[in-house]
């Protein structure tokens, strides 16, 4: 048997005994994919196995996130540091094998997958990543971006999305290893698809290629190899069997299945393989060929990264020093009066010259005014570009800003307006989850948006965006607030959220990015002392000043609240100045369906909000009849009153 | 100038006017489009403008949902219930012509449009819906879908999906009206797309058919004639001039311009009207041979109708009696301990007797359970079926979903893992806004689902679905809230969402669907009068009541709330009857990121939930380690006893 059978073998019968060992697991694609994968890792992928994160690695998505066996199988036989007790371990709890790959617990995995398309439209992000570093430094960074997909994948809007701003864009270093095996969970593929894939990228500007032995090593290599020579994104599709040399290999009866003990010893039996858990010397000997020549490229790119080191930084900026007060204090002496989408363009192309942002809009840059101005768009034949011109793909748009964040060094952005961020919530779960720096410039956060009515009237969305686990947003009533928001994605550089106005907004005086920093602060205090406490955030903030004001005579004390996670984050100390020991009455106003404010205004607090769809028509109007208006806040605060006490 | 010339400048200046006069909409597209439009109402769409629905009417959707005023004023020339003045009031608040189309608002409009994509997708849905009548009733039912797209739309992933699904599916009642006008909000469509839509559509199973000249109303109609004959879903597409006729035409400056008075002038003069909003006799008499041709097409139709009746009745059901509450003993005596799927299949395939469902899941049906038996898959040469193999497809299936339910009388049903209903917010949102009855079957509702990991571990998604407005979500714990879900859904007939168990569920003494119809109930008391009050859903009700028997001291009401609006809807003697006066202790347990507990609990309550991701491991393994682990809560719960007292 030559090397190369006995080592697919071997990945073949380490795969599915991790799979069978751990009872669970997706046997089905781990083993159709194998040739593809294996002729990946030996003859092409440039990685990194080191633990230093190689930044000219080639980057390979595994898309398809539930065939991880054969990922990690690969790990171990390439040189990760990947254990056998490791693969034993899968999908065990706090193991480094878990289900799906998980990005910061794999040493090796460049982004989590798991829900389908995500890793496709990722990839396209880290392949565009990689085409604006390659236009900064051509030597030192040409780095290939490979993405592993199955059916499901490309069924995805998401990825349909990615695939086709990869193809405008011209992506010339992303390869899609398209796994056709013509099955999918509940059946033949046909049940459900009968699209001509390969017509279809080539509509979308991909230069194609057909496998049909997608099970043969050689013509997998093959492939790939003349992939790389392409000017343009490639799709291989690969014609492959699912689950091959399984009793159910084809159908769709093998995708979750571990092979139980009997079948998984004449399955190894039939690829002469008695041990367990085990690769010979030979075959790892065999693998590590690949290791070690890419050990090689990496030392002599150090060499050379020392020669252009100075051009990269420069490029992204490494070595900024800022005072983000002085500018806030700077931009509102000259706007006391400015929209929250505009602030945010000045504040935008002030830190563009100290950070490296690198992003754009969902065809959305002249209104949401999230661009970086005096340079040119992204471009195929405009690399040095800076805005990336997203097209109405919402959903690709925040996945290929992860992507972009995940690379190397930059601070990504993408915009569209509040009410479509719902388009987008998949992605945002991922950067969560992933914890990258992404900054979501999110704009028209409010009802009172208008004419354009309901569906652009959002509601439900900055809740849903809140409840995001590792998601910071903000929404900001001042420009003290809004610098807030961009300072704290600038310092932490963890995903961020800023939901801005349309509308104008100022910057009083007890407003100021120190204390905005806290996410909750006293904006506004009655001249008695309060005996009512009003939390708002964005425009209703300015509502809840009118209110207090003519609720002098009892005293009432105005919270803004940009960020309530950052809020609940700060000591007891802290907490307890800003919120009233006991006060009579506990208010929250804010436009949107969210119940979080019961949070601080507890089941006898008066919660101040919106929970239906609202009219077209303008928006001051939308505004006051959905219950924003100071008279009716203030009667309806008098009238609880006189329950509660 | 002959009729249609004379009749299409009215169109145009109406339209023009209409949005010059509100002072805000599109211009572009709106006169774009307009020779494409009135082809379709004047020439083929056989509409119904009586407010009567007849339900063989060809169903027309305005995709591009922001060329409302073109809609509107066809809908004026074409003798529906719209008025001039109506059209004056264009956009303004409670007005019959609101920015978008509005379902329910004004008469003719078949779906809410605004978000981008969701008309395309929707349509999908209608069109299938027409499909399976026309098996059911060939003679009866035999409508076409029109819908209306631009650029936009086409780029989305959800409209992408759909369409991915439709060639698929051989839907050739479908008829997309693509408006190719080269141009986006943000400039030229080059600078963020360079797709070959017809070849695209042809990899997807479509039929094509280009017309170069889009402005002119010949072509227009014998495109569309020529569609109607093809055997499978048309894509027509029209090179366009956006805003033809303006200083701006052909650029993306005219989207959203409206016409300042002086170029609205000359725009009308150029075309020798002077009038305003004035539409001549001979005019609305040459639309009028349409509208008249149509209702004689309708009262032929309603003859025909009533020999037909009693087998299209048959085929939707729509004579049924029912006993939930018996048919809920029924099952639950036979099955003590069961899935949450599981039972929801056995609740749905008996209401398919019942009831007219029509659905399927996005390639999940396997393990959502949400199929019908014995009926076979809805396939182009199974029309009879009742199984929706949406495929890899949430978000078009959210949508088409919604189509199916805005057809004619069916109960539509999507399902997927309660994960990736975060793929579908947007359709779940427009569904909630138009009230429709789809009801959504997800499954896998808590992290205990394991070993598939965070990306696959609901955390966020059931707080993200409560939060929109008008969908009701219920987390049922016991074989009796399953029930009442699906009662809710088949007797409402509004959206909604089932967030089921994948893990075993039973039925508790106390536990029947009248009390679950409330929302919220008590499930178990200690003997000991209670002190303590601790609220749960789903599986947590379980731990919730062994964690009140570990408080048998101190005395615990434990309060089963699978749908807390509904809770919330109910008399406050009710309420007050199930929530404890002034106890010492409130608790909630729920295993989300919901902060709509702290409605209940107040800021001193006590909630056990989960606001971060968690690991790929045994389900068990995971819950408990998140804290749901009954000794844990119970030493939680006597800690902040101390506190509070």
């Amino acid at each position: 048997m030559d090397i190369v059978t006995k080592s697919l073998n071997y990945l073949k019968s380490l795969t599915a005994e991790t799979i069978s060992f751990a009872r669970s697991g997706h046997t089905g694609s781990a083993l159709g994919a194998s040739s593809i994968l294996f002729a990946l890792f030996h003859n092409h992928l440039q990685f990194d196995c080191t633990g230093n994160n190689w930044p000219n690695r080639d980057r390979f998505v595994l898309s398809a996130g539930h065939s991880s066996a054969l990922l990690y199988s690969l790990f171990y036989m390439f040189g990760y540091p990947i254990t056998i007790n490791d693969l034993k371990n899968f999908r065990r709890y706090g193991s480094k094998t878990p289900g799906h790959p998980e990005y910061g617990v794999t040493e090796g995995v460049e982004t989590t997958t798991g829900p389908l398309g995500q890793g496709v439209a990722t990839a396209v992000g880290l392949a565009l990543a990689a085409e604006k570093m390659n236009a900064i430094s051509p030597n030192l960074f040409n780095n290939y971006t490979y993405v592993y997909a199955g059916d499901g994948c490309l069924m995805e809007g998401v990825a349909q999305e990615a695939c086709s701003l990869a193809g405008k864009l011209c992506l010339k270093n992303l390869i899609l290893l398209y796994d056709d095996n013509d099955v999918t969970l509940d059946g033949d593929k046909s049940i459900s698809n009968n699209e001509n894939t390969v017509k279809k990228f080539e509509a979308m500007g991909w230069d194609t290629i057909v496998v049909e032995k997608g099970n043969d090593y050689n013509e997998c290599s093959k492939a790939i190899a003349r992939a790389k020579t392409n000017h343009r994104p490639t799709l291989i599709l690969f014609r492959t069997i699912i689950g091959i040399g399984t009793t159910k290999q084809g159908t769709c009866g093998v995708h979750g299945y571990p092979l139980p003990e009997t079948e998984l010893k004449t399955f190894k039996q039939n690829m002469e393989i008695t041990d367990d858990f085990f690769v010979p010397d030979d075959v790892l000997a065999f693998c590590r060929e690949a290791t070690e020549k890419n050990n090689k490229l990496i030392s002599k790119w150090n060499e050379f990264y020392e020669k252009d080191k100075a051009n990269i930084d420069k490029a992204l900026k490494q070595n900024s020093r800022y005072n983000l007060t002085d500018l806030c204090k700077k931009i509102s002496t000259a706007n006391p009066e400015i929209t929250g989408r505009d602030v945010s363009n000045i504040i935008l192309n002030e830190l563009y010259n100290l950070f490296p942002f690198f992003g754009g809009s969902a065809d959305l840059a002249s209104s949401t005014k999230a661009f970086i101005k005096n340079v040119p768009e992204y471009e195929e034949d405009a690399l040095s570009g800076n805005n990336i011109r997203f097209g109405v793909r919402e959903h690709a748009m925040g996945a290929v800003a992860n992507g972009i964040a995940l690379y190397y060094k930059f601070l990504a952005f993408d915009s569209t307006f509040v009410s479509f961020s719902n388009y987008m919530i998949p992605a945002l779960r991922l950067r969560a989850m992933m914890g990258i720096p992404v900054l979501s410039i999110m704009t028209h956060d409010s009802i009172n948006i208008g004419e354009d009515g309901p569906t652009h009237q959002p509601i439900e969305q900055i809740p849903q965006m809140r409840s995001i686990v590792g998601l910071t947003v903000f929404r900001p009533a001042t420009i003290a607030e809004v610098m807030a928001g961009y300072k704290y994605f600038v310092t932490k550089q963890k995903p961020t959220v800023l939901a801005l106005t349309k509308t104008k907004i100022s910057n009083p005086k007890y407003s100021t990015v120190d204390k905005a920093d806290k996410g909750g602060y006293i904006i506004y205090e009655t001249e008695k002392a309060p005996t009512i406490e009003i939390i708002a955030t964005g425009t209703e903030v300015y509502l809840a000043i009118e209110v207090a004001t003519k609720l002098e005579k009892y005293g009432a004390r105005v919270i803004s609240m940009p960020c309530e996670s950052i809020f609940d984050k700060q000591t007891e100390n802290y907490k307890s100045k800003i919120l009233l020991e006991n006060p009579k009455l506990k208010v929250a106003i804010e436009a949107t369906n969210d119940n979080v404010w019961y949070k601080y205004i507890g089941e006898n607090g008066l919660l101040i909000n919106i929970n239906s769809y609202q009219h077209s028509g303008n928006g001051k109007e939308v505004y006051e009849k959905a219950g924003f208006e100071s008279e009716r806040i203030v009667k309806e605060i008098r009238e609880k009153l006189k329950k509660v006490n």
